[in-house]
Parts: structure tokens; C-alpha cells; sequence
């Protein structure tokens, strides 16, 4: 006759019960332990190094959503263990999708990665002049997936953050004005860089320079000319107008003491043919 | 003699069928949650960004297809589990299959998981003018796997989207209109500067200019001219005829007023051979 | 005494045969269905996108091949899972092989996903003017592996599909006709454009032209001339025809109006040695 | 006492005994009717293309000799599985080698799959013009793991055939023959491309070529001279020889005509320095 | 009647006590020898390089903290697997996820090994002038993941450590200061080595100068002029300025002396038209 | 009491035993069956391909060393395997190790595949001079790993095989040498031609050339000069002295005819400022 | 009532303790006999290639500790084996780790087995002036990670041993010293290839050149020059000096007999505009 064995099924149920309390109990320890250790850690991180309040929430609630489906998941895994539907074959079969997609959307995970770090690390903010990826421009949006940047010619670009290889943020300091002037040959190497000296102590004040300018020497030889050069530290972003100003003094300056800029010059020998 | 044991398949079948109920109410109650998760992740991402309604729906349906039938493939896998036929082989030999196509048709998956950002993130539009992986030209069409590119001398470019890796979207504000014109060394700086603001004055009604050009002063030294420069900002699409238009007036007004746009120099030292 | 167990043997027998029987009776329910949803899934896919009907009937029979082998497969491993000998060790060595093939070999997966979606989006037809890979010609066949494509100087290219990562049909919609053509500083812009603006007029009547060719205006100052831009869109592979037709047309026009197409210009200033 | 429990080793060896014959059975028909799939799968392909048939011989012995040693293979794996001998971590090790090994000699795989494809769609044969790989030569040897290419400097170069990517074959049909000619811009060009028509005309005979040599036109507008080009379809290998001829007949009619070659022009404008 | 089985709970009790006593042993005598081995590791790699005793605490937190993490969860795993909650399709599919992350967080790995590597190996200091994965300039802090450099117009490149092959340090040892300088061909060579001898005797006080420049001797003939090289070893970062100086010397030395640095010659023959 | 199941213990030592002579006997076997095959293909392949006798015996001690180690590492695996210590741990954790030495030294292996090929194929010979991964030069020794290439400027070149994806063989047949010479537009190309033939005569019964030196006719228009060609094949690594030979002949024979080999011509119109 | 089943951990106490047994005496066979099996290896690859006894000492202190470090890991896994504590899944998450560290440090792995060759083969020493991986200079350290290469300018470069794919190591051997002068067209060959060869004869005796300087021919025709070679065989890096003092006389013996280098040519004709 058919009879259910009681005797096994109770055991049965006090078993599993007895698992499932266990697991239960220790989720209800963990999850908050770990959100805290994540605030913690969060605040920590951030506390150091100037993140402004709207990152550190952004960043926090991200890797909670994170921790949370972790948990989840493993909890759903863990229950199906313990009352004893094989689970096995579909974390398999979810192994052959995954790493399918995980080929694929290896990008995807590469992008979050990179954008962590740039938000974590500060290395762009928006408004900054940078170059990264071979693109140039004032950033718009830093996203964990991809970063926006305006170029100077009005295009808008969408940098997948994986592309981010290095940055070279031009926002970060004072700039290098560079000018490079070639004199003649013929010219007084003494003199002209006795021009190029007074034409840089009046720019001395210019409230742009953090360090006036400065003539370095003779940087060159040139095919036609000797090159100078005027070197000076100036406020971000005032570089260009510095280094147009100075080209402009120069040359002003150079037709006033007559000191030629060299056409590219050549020896011409004339042989009968 | 051979008889049925009765009692241990009947245990088996209660068992058996108890598990399939399970599993039957838990399908019967994940699927509709996740299908309205999904739906509500649609909509609170899309209501953000000012998605349009077709384009949303289009994501909707795509992300509730790819879950059924996962659901259908789990709800096998585990049927066929439970009801103890041996599906371990074929899933490990699935797996590698699974894993020669998963080699060759990453990039399918790629191309997914890249199109389905450029559609949420609205990177491209139909009619933008951009530039992707080397291509240039306006947005014919946008798909999962491809988009269409029509360059502009009317070929039509079929870009995988996987091959996107950084999009240059030119449609997305203003444009720059920049002119760079080369003095002779012999003309007046002043001159000229005073010329091109001018014209820059004239240009400053013009409609297509959003910030009216302005004369940013002397951009570098060339060989035989000092290059000035014109920047200005206009509307879309409108800085190629604004540039030409600033051209020819330049060209116009330079002549009138005697500035020379300079061929190359060179300086000839003549020597007996 | 050695006695056989019968009740043991007919108790396996009836199980290993029912389950037999499941899986046959599984088999002949799910293989007329998935033919049935590919001949749907392919009929759907190809009238909406106007695929010829001999293309759409290739797919359909490679799809179903591809069917057939796997579930042929999927039969041969649950039918030895079941009788129960031991195919374990056999697909995992199988798995190691398929893995060194997988790596191998994954080209040629990729060269067949590639191909596929080549066929199925259309975007190479026999006979269209395309660029791939960068190979340059008229396509001569579209294979599932490879491409064949006819340069122009008659060479034929074998292009193996997982190369072609981006297409560039140029047989896809009108071209564009496009001419630069240099005057020198000395002449008048106002007089040239004038003089191409009546070479266009000629033109527009010509039927190889879609939208009649017109002037742009100054596109750019070249070291020794200011370049002007015609441009126009024409019938398919018309673009060479009509532009060299407009290039020797604006030659006659430039010398009866005596513009100057320039040489190059260079000033020589003469010094003492 | 000890003493052996015969009827369960009769028992095990009846079962053994059993798998045995069923296993050996399986490969006593699998094994021809392998071969026999194999030989008109070849057949099959190899008439639909016109190979060879020592070519289509070679193909069937390498797919046969694979076919065995895999069988051969499968053989053993199983033979051990049904006596128990537990092959299990023999294998593993093996796939931790077989990893290893598979890294490193993916390459060859890729050679030989390649290879067999480059031979079966008859891509190139021995004496063909090709190229591939960047290197440019005649076809010497096509192996099915390295390809023998003599460069036309006599240098024989050894291709492994993975790294075929694209195959340029030059001797399959007819080749062009091209002429780009310069004529002055003083030069009248309706007179120019008289001349020209009249050397085509009298290469139209010539049975070199197949496409009798025509004049296109104005290609372009050089920097000091107007090009005009002469196009024709010339016999697989004799397009240089008949490019050389024209060019010869080009320079003879121009003289005799009096029309210019012409050499770089510059137009000087000389200043005081 | 259900009924406990004391005997067997009290039995598996006292072994999986017993298992978990040894367990704790092992690692309270693990943990303290594994740590002190990582102080001993660090203590004799540095002694022997002389790191400064900052890094050297940064090194071994750093190793400490991995190895806790790791004694932890090696702690919890086994621990599961005492008590006997199937842990294992827990671990698989944090196997499957572990592996998508390990794709995309790879680049992490290796950012953080390579650092390690270059903060151990010292290859590069705060301060030093270096040229890393293509950016030049001046380190600004060396990261575990980001290396910062201020290049010499002002940018700050955040360089991923991964990105880093090859480090080329210019601030470990003396620098070569390197004038090439070209005399015309009519000039004699014995002379100008002359001179530039009397130049390198000068400089050869400089204290700049560890090596005093020496003439190499005819580096090249160019086309127009014989180039003569001179060569010496400066203090680091003093080589630029060192030739600038030496520079300006020869220029003045030249003109004293009538040695001609010679302008690009060319011969010209007249010919009729 | 405690007492050994001596029944039990005989039974699995029997069964055991059983086991380990079966192991044995097959090792027997499989042993010098094995390495005959080896020697046999090696003898098989050799022999076809006039590989010399050392060459031979060194592939096939290579092959018998592998052969070895990989029979006593299966022995001692399933050794293990019989006498019931569990080993599958080991395994698994040597596959964990195998792994990541598997991806650092794939390079490794992939030198090994690429050399066996190299030597096997007879690709290179010691002496020969061949370019290689870029590297060009006389072979000085073949290894498994690496190739040593001796440069013309007298560098040792250590080409890892694996770096050898091509290998160009120079020295594998005659080699081609090929002279163009320019000659002026004025001049007659036929007497060029003829000056041209008379030449290539008194080369042909040089014993250096195989195929006498030819004039192929007008290779091209330069700017400034008809280029002429001269092609012809000569024994190996002689081909640069006979082109040295041949221009030294072309230059007295043109200035004995009064040919012109042109400089740049250049056409000058002088304008007025 | 509980009671320990004696009989049954007395049978497992004895098992167990056997297995151990033959375990320690397994590894107290195999540990010395592999470190010997090292030594010799390691004397046999160093006898016969002439390494020194430091080097030969470094490498086999490395295999040892490596192999050390195995049997340690080795032991421990199979004695948790042994004692049933199950250590499957820690190893099974080791392996995910393992996976993950793999893909981030295979680049270190690399480095070790490119710098074990590059020891073993001697492929650089220190001292050696050496080109790898695009750095060129002085080799100042070789490690297994890292090459130290001292530039020429006195940079310092660091590169990691991976990135060492080929290495030209320019000390082993002598150098070329080459010469390349060009002579005017109006010169007479046989006069310059005569006094080249005069001063080729006075360099014989140089004790620099091991092969004497040779006048070769005439290497090509320039524009404006016809060019010839003269090749030497010097000391190891004696060849920079050597080819100065070889310019510095043919400049000289070149003045003496009135031949000339000659600067470009051009001919100019004149047009009228």
C-alpha cells in the first residue's frame, strides 16, 4: 500500500527549514553590514580628495543597486540549493549566454570601469579643456558610459568611456605661451634678442603671465634663419591670446629696429646649358 | 515475477509533480513582473531624455523578446531537469558550440549592445551630419546592427555599429566659421586687423551668424605671410557659405584697400658657378 | 548461481523506453515547428524588405540545414544519455578539439555571420560599384564566405566576408559631380563665377544631371590662386562623364574670357651674394 | 573466507560484454557511411567548380584521414569509459595541454582552414599573378599550410596562409591599360584628343587588345598641365607592353604635332629686396 | 513516530566541529606567518634597493590588505563547505559573472601589477622628466592605477599605468648635448674644425659640461653644405640650455672667422624655350 | 572489535592489480609503436623533401622527447587514478596555474609550431638571405625558438619565429636586375632605344646573366624626363654588381651619343610686380 | 544511546595514514631528484653555450625556488585531499580569481619567459649596444622583467622584457661603414671611382678596417648626381669614425682633383606671360 513516510518528510522539512533560517539570517546580517561598509568607504574616498556631494551620493547609490542584485541573485541561487531543485543546469546554460554576451559586452563592462575611475579620480570635469581619445575639446558630460566633448568647431562627440586610454586635461594649471621667431643670418643674434628681452619685460605686467616672459636663445638653425625663442607661464586658457599679442609686439618691433624675418632664401648658381 | 512498485513511483510522481507546480507558479509570477519591470525601466529612462514614443516602444518590445524566450529556455531547461531526463550532455556539448559561435559572432552581439546605446543615448539622429569610424555624411538610417551613412558624394555607407567606437555629431549647435588669411610681411598689421573688422562689422547682421565673426589678431608666421585669423559661430550647416561669403569679401576688400595676399617668397643669392 | 534479474532488466527496460518514447514523440512535435517558424521568420523578414525570392529560398535552406544537423545532434547525445552509455568523456574531449578548432576556425563562423547579414540587409548587390576592406570595384559575387569583387584595372579580390567591416556602396543613389577649378589673385571673382555660372546653365539641361550644377563660391585661397567650386549631383557612375565634360567646357570658357587657370606663383626677392 | 562473487563479475561482464558490441557496432556503420558522406560531398562540390581532379582527390584523402583519426580517437575514449578504467582526469590534463597548445598553434589551424578554402574555391592556382598578403608575385606552390609566391625581383616568398586576408588575383580576365598624358594649358585640347583618337584607332587592330584603347578626356587640371586620359581593355598580362607602346606612339604623334609635354611651370615675380 | 536520530546528529556534530577546529587552527597559524612573510618579502626587497620606508609601508598594507581579503573568503567558503550548504552553483555563477568582469576589468589588473612594478623598480620618481606611452614631461604623482604628468605646455596627462611599455626616464644620469652644424662646400673643413675646437675648449669649464664637447667630426655631406657635429655630456636637464649657448658661439665664431653656414644652393642652366 | 575486512581488502587489491597490469601492458604497447610511427613519418616526410639526414634526426628526437613525457605524465596520472588517491584537485588546480602560464608563454609555444615549420619546410638555410619580421639579411642560425639574422651593417638580429609571419627568400633562384634611366624630352627615344640594345648585347654574354638583359621601351613620363627600362635576370646575389655595371655602361655610351640623362626642368614666366 | 563507532574512524585513521604515508614518501623521492634533474639541465645548457657560472647559478636558484614552491602547493592540496576536508570549491574560486589575475598579469608572465630566453640565449649583454623594441642604446641591466637601455642622449629607458620581440644587438661582430658621394653628371666615373679607390688603398693599413674600404660602383642616378659607394668591414663600433675620417678625405682628394659634389640642378626656361 502507498503511505507516505512522514518520518522522512518532517526530517526533510526540519533540514531545509533549518538551512533556510540559517541563510535567511545571515542575509539579514550581511545586507546591511555591506551598505554600510560601502558608505564608509565612500565617504572615506571621498572625504580625501574634494569630491563634491552630488558625485559621492551618485557613486554610493550606484554600488548599492550593484550590491543588491548581488544579493538577490545569490540568495535566489542559494534557496533553489536548499530545497533541492537542480539549479544546475541553467547556471550552465546561463555560463554559455553569458560568456556569449560577455564577449560582446565586454566593451560594456569596460566602459562602466574607465568611468568610475575618471568620476573617482577627478580627471575631467565638466568645462574642461582636455584631449583624450584624439578628441579635443570642453567636456559637456561625464557619464560612466560615455563622455561628451564640444570641439572647438561646434561638433559634438561621444567618447565611449573604453576609448579613454589617457587623458590630457589643459584646465589643470598655468599654460605654456611659446613663440618661436626666426631673425636673418645677417642679423645680430645680440641685438635681436636685446628687442625680444624689452618686448618681454613690458609684457611682464600683463596680468595674463604668471611667469613674464622669458628669451631662451638660439633654439635652432634653420635653412634660412635663426630661430629664437620666448617662453612664458600664463593663466589657463590665455595662452593663445598671450602668444598672439607677443607675435604682434615682435613684429612691430623687429621692422621698428629693422631686423628682417627671412623669406626661405636660396643660392642660385648659373651654368651655361 | 515482475511487478510495479507502485508505491515509489507514485512517490516519485507527487514528487515530480509537486516540483513542477512550483515551477510552473513561479514562472506564472516572474514573467509578468519582469515584463512590467521592463516597461517601467522604458519609461522612466525614456521620459528623461525626451525618447519619442516609436522609439521607446521599439526598445520595449525588443527587451521583452529577448526575455520570453529566455524564460522559455529556462522553464525547458529546468522541466527537462525535473522530470530527470539527463540534460547535462547536451547542454555541455551546446556549450561548445556555443562557445565556436560565441568566438565568430561576437561581433553580432557587439554590434547589438553598441546600437542599442546609440538609440538610448539618441547619440545619432536621421538627417545629423557626423562622422563615424572614418565615415562622413548624413544619418540615412539607424538599426541594432548597422547604420546607414550617405556621404556626401551620394555614396551610401553600411557602418556595423560595433565599428563605432567614438561618435563626431556635427548637428548638435552652432558651428565654428573660421578664416585664416595670410599678409605680406611688407603690409600694416593694423591695417589689415582694421580691414577685417570691418567686414566682420558687415557680417554681424547676418542672420547665419549666431556670434558675429570677430578678427582673433595674428594666428602664426609663415613662411612668406603673417596669417591673421576670422572665427565666428553660426548656425548649423551655415558655416560653409558664411566662410565663402567672408572670403570673397576679404578678397574684394583687401584689393581696395591695396593689402597684398602673398605668393611664396624666396630671397636668390646669385652666385658665379 | 549466476541468474539474470529480470524483474530489474524489464523494470529499466520500461523506463529507458518511455523516456524513449518521450523523446522521440518531443522530437517529431518540435522539428516541423521550428521549420515552420524559420519559413515564417524568413517570409516576414524578406517581404518586408523586398528580398528576391531566390535569395529568401537560400536562406530558408540554409537555416533548416543548420536545424536539421543540431537537432540530429541533440537526438544522438540524449539517445546515449538515456541508454546510458557514458558519452561524458567523449564530449569533453570533444570540447578540447572544438575549442583549438574554435580558435581556429572562428574566422570562418565569422566570415559566415558576416555574410548573412550582407545578404539579408542587401547591402551589396552583383553588379553594384562598392568599396570593402579597401578593395575598390564592381561586385561579381556575394558569397556566404567570401565576396569576389572586379577592379577596375581588372584584377578580381577575393574578399573573405569578417574583412568587410564597413561597405561603401557607391550604386546606391544619385553622385555627386564636383570641380575645383583655381583663377589667379589678379582676376576678378565677381567674373569668373559669372562665366561658370553660364557653363552651369549649360548643363542643367544635360540629362545625366538629377540637380543642375552650381556654383559654390571662393571654397579656398591657395598659395598662388583663389579656388572656386562647381558642384552637382548626377545619374549613377554619370559623375566621371559629367565632370570631365564640365572640366574641358570651363577650359574653353576661362581662355575666351581670358581668365587664368595660374601656375604656381613665387616672388623672388634678389640679394648680393 | 575470501572468495570471488562470480556472479556479480558475470554479471558486470555481460553488461560490459553488451556496451562492447553495441559501441563496435555503432562504428562498424557509422565508419563507411562517414566515408562514403565525405566522397560525394566532394564530388558534389568539386563538379558544381570545375576543380581538378587530383585536387578534389587530395581534399577527400585529407577529410578521410581527419574523419579516421577522429573516430579512432572517440574509439578509445569510449572503449575505456565502458571498462571502467577512469579516463576522466587523463582527459582534463590533456585540455589543460590541449589549452596550452591550442594558444600557441591556433595559427595553424587558421593556416589549413584557410588553406583548404583558398583550394576549394580555387581563389589561385599555380601561375597566377597575385596579390596577397603584401606580397606581389607569381604563384609557385599552394600548400595547405604555406602559399609560395615569386616575386618578379626573383625572390621566392613563403605565406603562411592565415595571413591571406584578401586574395588580388591579376590573371583572371582581362586587364586595363591606362595612359595619363599631359598636354600644356596653352594647348588646344580639342586638337590633343584628335590626336590621341588617332593612335587609338590605329591600336584598335592590335590583338592585344580587347577593348580597343579610348580617349575618356579631361581627368584633371594639374598645377601645369591639363590631363588627358586613354583607357582600354587589353589580354590578361599584356597591358604593360601595350601601356609602353602607346606611350612611345603618344610622344612620336605630340612632336609631330607640335603639341607639348609639358615641364613643371612657375611663374616668377621679381622684387627689389 | 518522527523521531530524531540523536546518534546521528551528535556524530555529524562532532565531525564537522572537529573539521571546523582545525579549520580555525589552520588559519590562526596561517595568518600571522603569511603577514610576517609579506614584511620579511618587503623588507629585504627594499633594504636592497633603497625604496624609502614611506613606499615600503604602502607596499606591505597593500599585501596585507589582498591577503586578508583572500584568507576571508578562503575562511568562507570552506566554512559553507563544512556546514555543508551547497555552496557550489553559488561559486559558478560567480564564475560566470567573475568572468565578465574580468574581461572588462582586466585593464584594472593591469593597471595595478604594472604600478606595483614601477613603484618597486623604482623607474620612475616625482619629479623626474619622463616620456611614457607617449606623453612627455614632469611626474606629478605615481598611482597604483594612474601615473600624473605634467607635460612642458602645462597639461596634465593622467596616464593609465597599463598604457605604460616602455619608460624612458631623462632625469637618471648626464645628458648628451648634440650641435650639428653645416659649413658651405667652398669652405675648408680643417678650418671650421679649428674653430669649433677653440669653441669646445671654452665651454669645456663650463660646469654644466661633465664631458667637454668635442668635434666628432663630417657627420653628412648634405646638398648644400658639409654638417659637422659636436658632442658633449651636460649635468641632466642643463643639455638645452648648454646648446643653445654653444649655439650662439659658433654663430658669432663663424661670422669672425668668414665661415659661411651656407643657404640651400641650387645650379641653374638657362635654356631657350 | 576492531578487524580488518581482509575479504574486502583482497578483492579491491586484486581488482586493482587487475587494473595496473592491464595500464602496463598497454603502455608496452602503445610505446614503441608509437615512436616507430614517428620515425616513420619523419623518414616519409624527409625523404620526399631531400631534407638532409642531421636536420631529420633532430625532428625526430624532438618529437620522441615530447612523445615521452607526455606517456609517462599520462602513466603516472592514471596510476594515481587505480590507486584510488584522489588527484582531481591537483589537476584542477594545475589547470588553474596551466592557465595563466598558458596566455603569458603562448609566444612560447607559437615560436616552437612556426619553427618546426620553418625547419620542417625548408623555408630558410643557413647562408641564405632572406627578410624576415622586417629584418633583412644572411641567415646565421636556425633554432626552434630563434632565428639569428646577420644584417649588411653587421647586426645580430635575435627574430623570436614567432615574429615571422612571411618570409621573403632571396636567395632561392636567380634574381632580376633592373636599370631606369631617364632620358630629356628632346631627345629621340629610338636612338635612346638603340644605344639602349647595343648595350644589353655586350651584357649578354656575360656569365652573370642568365636571360640577357632587355629594353622593355618607355617605362613612364616624369616631370623632367622619358623613362626608359632595362630588365634582365642574373645568378643569384650578383644582380647589384651587374646593375652597377650596366648604369656605369649607360652613362658613357649616352655621353658618347649625346643623350641626356635631364636635370629638373623647370619652365620660369616673369611677371612684373 | 550515542556511541562512537570505533571500528569505523579506526578503519579511516588506517586508510588515511597509509595514504599519507605513501604521500611524504612519494615527495621525499621526487623533491630531490627533480632539484637534481634541474642542476643538471641547467649544467648541461650552460656547459655547452659558455654562460657564466653567476648566470647559470640565477637561473637554477630560480627553477628551484619555482619548483619548490610547487610541491609545497602540490602537497598541501592532495593532504586536505587526504584528510577530507573538502577543498574543491576553494580551489574552484581560486580559479575565478586565478582567471581574473591571469588576464590582468599575463603580461608579467610574459616578461619572465621573454627574459628567461633572452638569458639563456645571450642574446644582449651588458655593455651591448643594442636597438629593441624601438630603443636604441646601451644595455645597463637585464632582468627577468625588465631590460635597462642607457640612450644615447643619456636617457635611461626602461623596457619591460615583452615588449622585446626582436632584438639587433649591434656588438657582435664587425660593422659596415658605408659611404654614399655623389658625383656631378659632368664628372668623368672612372676618374672619381679612381681617386676613391686611392683612398680606399690609404685606409687599408687602418687597423680599424678588417675588411678594407672598397669603391663599389656606381649606385644610382641622383637627380643631380651620379652616385658612388664605398664599403668597408670595421671593428665594432669603429665604423661612426671611420666613415667621418673616409668623408673628411674624399672631400679633400675630391678638391684636390677638381671633382665636384654637386649641389641640385635645375634648368630653367624662360617664357615670356
Amino acid at each position: 500500500m502507498f503511505r507516505f513516510d512522514w518520518d522522512y518528510i518532517l526530517t526533510q522539512t526540519v533540514q531545509v527549514g533549518g538551512k533556510l533560517v540559517i541563510l535567511i539570517i545571515a542575509f539579514l546580517i550581511i545586507s546591511p553590514i555591506a551598505k554600510r561598509a560601502i558608505s564608509r568607504l565612500i565617504n572615506k574616498s571621498t572625504s580625501n580628495k574634494n569630491v563634491s556631494q552630488a558625485r559621492a551620493i551618485t557613486l554610493e547609490k550606484l554600488l548599492i543597486n550593484i550590491l543588491s542584485y548581488t544579493l538577490i541573485f545569490v540568495f535566489i541561487v542559494m534557496f533553489f540549493g536548499i530545497i533541492d531543485i537542480n539549479i544546475g543546469p541553467l547556471l550552465a546554460s546561463a555560463g554559455v549566454i553569458g560568456l556569449a554576451v560577455a564577449f560582446g559586452a565586454q566593451g560594456l563592462v569596460s566602459d562602466i570601469v574607465t568611468g568610475f575611475f575618471i568620476l573617482l579620480e577627478k580627471q575631467i570635469d565638466v568645462g574642461d579643456y582636455v584631449t583624450v581619445a584624439g578628441y579635443d575639446g570642453i567636456v559637456e558630460e561625464i557619464g560612466l558610459r560615455t563622455t561628451q566633448i564640444r570641439g572647438f568647431d561646434g561638433t559634438l562627440h561621444f567618447v565611449p568611456n573604453r576609448e579613454i586610454s589617457g587623458v590630457s586635461n589643459h584646465s589643470r594649471g598655468n599654460m605654456r605661451a611659446l613663440v618661436d621667431i626666426g631673425i636673418s643670418y645677417e642679423d645680430n643674434i645680440d641685438q635681436a634678442i636685446g628687442v625680444l628681452k624689452e618686448i618681454c619685460n613690458e609684457f611682464e605686467n600683463d596680468e595674463r603671465f604668471v611667469e613674464g616672459p622669458d628669451v631662451l636663445g638660439v633654439q635652432s638653425f634653420g635653412s634660412s634663419e635663426v630661430v629664437l625663442r620666448v617662453i612664458g607661464k600664463t593663466e589657463n586658457m590665455a595662452q593663445w591670446g598671450a602668444e598672439r599679442d607677443i607675435r604682434k609686439r615682435i613684429k612691430e618691433a623687429f621692422d621698428a629696429h629693422n631686423i628682417d624675418i627671412p623669406y626661405p632664401h636660396q643660392v642660385n648658381i648659373t651654368k651655361e646649358s
